[in-house]
């Protein structure tokens, strides 16, 4: 049975969305590959009654929490007061870092306004993570709930400050009391071609293997028309063990829906893509009108892009499409349109690939086809291939989608292709 | 006394630091700027019975709480079966919102999955937040709570269907419901070309003004390398009277910063660009180098563009922009070689106007410049420019901020030039 610590944010800019609460997130995640869960977390603004319901709230469920924020000198930082309430304790000021903070003022030529004092204020048995970076020290402060000892620990808000003292002093305690030693590893596999309930069911078999108590978890992860995310989570002694459990299952899910995966954790489409070339020492070209110059940014916001990709003509105006990549006359959204693009491209440019895209992004309909229209072409080294597929209307998606879609079946033919 | 709207943002990946809630503080920032308080923010996993309980201690202090995630096909989707259990309801089909999903299935010549009816599934007694982006509806869904009557709300995760949802239908039912008179109306001006202590600076005495009871409050937000936003929000009994006071602030700031502000509300710097060049009747064209394509991405990304944006260059590789573009020997990232590729973009594609951007985004210098390094052009009528600017060393970063930079500058010239 593993700890849980969940987190408790404080700060009402955090509530007004002037500052994303991305500590809890890193908190979590830490946590999570420490071993331990985060089941709750909390965001509540600089308001000592609230602070403290939700303090108690959380200790009723988890056997620790850790708050970020509250601990500086102004008058609206009350965490310390919160956790002396719950503790149920007076506040006292550690002369030790009393003197540090006076000390710091002193060197730095400054008169200290006596409010920093309060930085000082620690509450009756709670013991101190010393700074290294600021002048808010964190406090670990043991608390006993319904007859069990409980921990709350404090932070800084300062993301390095809070950081350090997590690495330094947070998880140490908390693997300690844990007594635990299994670490948490996992694994994204980055799919393309099917929804969400579609890999639902292919893997419908695999989750249900994976129900038992030692197996990894599954879980989907949105990521719009990036496709879907397939998440392995593994519990185990070792963070070797944890890998080998992760490439076991990766295994078995690969086996249900290899065409459909394209990549792993950090993988992106573009990347795969110019990897893939780049394997096979060919070149690329891009001929883009409906997506203005969309792929090309994707590609070259790749760092190396470089030695595959050799650039784009985007052909906005019919005649552009004409005069420059030798498109014929007749509607420039079609298939004979699509293929002249691509091979236009990579003739002009030079290089080994031409990918072309032309469609209707809206708001008003082309050549008589409607908005959500799109035709790719793809010419390469024993390929030649135009689609035609119907996307969401709405502009920006319909133009993201059409150059996820372009990339996804370009990946197919070079999958295909013998490596160099 | 203010509405209180709680959030709940439901999801394993929130937990784990694999996706950052940026959600509830949009939503926050939004209510705050509606006149309704959110006091307390939760993320929670995908576990129904914990939804539950944190979905309960929220509506015990809160009127509204508002839901995000949850609302997908899959078996860890449980929103909508957190919510039953706390309205003590069933949930059922929904005919329309079955077809509805039937149909968008049909017109994609996708199978559907019948998982995907999950989607369907209704409370009974809520009522429902139609889709404009996506499959799964929101919800409202009211509920009394210690004899008074409450609301939650229920959105997807994904945050363009989130935010078209709660401006759609979930703000104007919360100002419903807290029987406010007063309207409260904002306006937002985007400026660009100085830091937000310079806007401060500047705008001292207006803000100094503008601390009465019935004035508009003043906001600075930032939008990275989009430039600043000056919000300037107004209280007032009705909308007109809020729009006068509005026009009439809006006035006061412009008279210190007008040189800064390119635009107001939704327009972005790319609209304003392709808005100024129209009224002119001149088209544009742009050949971009380290931005590989983003520059035309977002002109294109504008409805309409096709009578200002005749296309672009996206020259990668050097040799393309020699044959291409007529630069000649020597160093592409160079002043020389903005100007040689403004003006060839411009001849080539028949254009007015030519734009170009030559530099370094890393990882490794390039042709003796530092990582950062930016040379942008601007050739057209009446005005022949190259400027040199050091922009962050991050790729991406550098990239965007490229983007902004010259089009940024490229308004200054077409704003001197005559309207036709």
């Amino acid at each position: 049975m593993a700890l849980r610590c969940d987190v408790l944010a404080v700060g009402t800019e955090l509530l007004l969305g002037q500052i994303i609460d991305s500590n809890s997130a890193w908190i979590g995640g830490e946590l999570a590959a420490g071993g331990i869960d985060s089941l709750v977390q909390v965001k509540v603004g600089d308001n000592v009654g609230r602070i403290e319901v939700q303090l108690r709230r959380l200790l009723d469920d988890a056997d620790a929490v850790i708050m970020c924020g509250g601990l500086g000198p102004t008058h609206d930082d009350l965490t310390r007061d919160a956790i002396a309430a719950v503790m149920g304790v007076e506040l006292v000021e550690d002369e030790a870092i009393g003197d540090l903070i006076r000390e710091m003022f002193e060197a730095r030529g400054r008169p200290m306004p006596e409010s920093n004092l309060r930085q000082a204020q620690v509450p009756v048995g709670a013991s101190i993570i010393p700074q290294t970076r600021g002048t808010a020290p964190g406090l670990i402060c043991p608390v006993i709930v319904g007859g069990v000892e409980k921990v709350m620990y404090a932070v800084p808000g300062v993301p390095n400050e809070m950081k350090d003292m997590f690495e330094r002093a947070i998880l140490p305690d908390l693997r300690q009391r844990s007594g635990e030693e299994s670490v948490i590893v996992s694994r994204v596999l980055r799919t393309w071609g099917d929804s969400e309930s579609g890999l639902n069911e292919r893997l419908n078999d695999v989750i249900e293997q994976l129900e038992g108590p030692d197996t990894p978890t599954l879980a989907f992860l949105a990521s719009g028309w990036e496709g879907l995310k397939v998440r392995l989570t593994a519990k185990a002694e070792t963070l070797e063990a944890g890998e080998q459990q992760l490439s076991y299952w990766e295994g078995v899910v690969r086996a249900e829906i290899d065409n459909l995966v394209f990549g792993v954790d950090d993988d992106t489409m573009e990347s795969v893509v110019l990897d893939l070339c780049r394997q096979r020492g060919l070149t690329l070209a891009v001929a883009e009108s409906v997506t203005g110059g969309l792929v090309g940014a994707r590609l070259t916001g790749v760092a190396g892009s470089s030695d595959v990709f050799r650039g784009s003509i985007v052909s906005y105006a019919s005649d552009v499409k004409q005069q420059l990549l030798g498109v014929g006359d007749g509607p420039v959204v079609s298939e004979v349109a699509a293929r002249q693009m691509a091979a236009g491209v990579r003739d002009k440019l030079g290089a080994d690939i031409g990918l072309s895209l032309t469609g209707v992004a809206g708001p008003d309909e082309q050549d008589g086809q409607p908005v959500g229209t799109l035709y790719f072409g793809m010419v390469g080294p024993g390929f030649e291939e135009v689609r035609h597929v119907r996307l969401p209307a709405l502009r920006e998606q319909m133009r993201q989608f059409s150059v996820i879609t372009a990339l996804g079946f370009l990946r197919g033919h070079l999958d295909e292709l013998p490596i160099k």
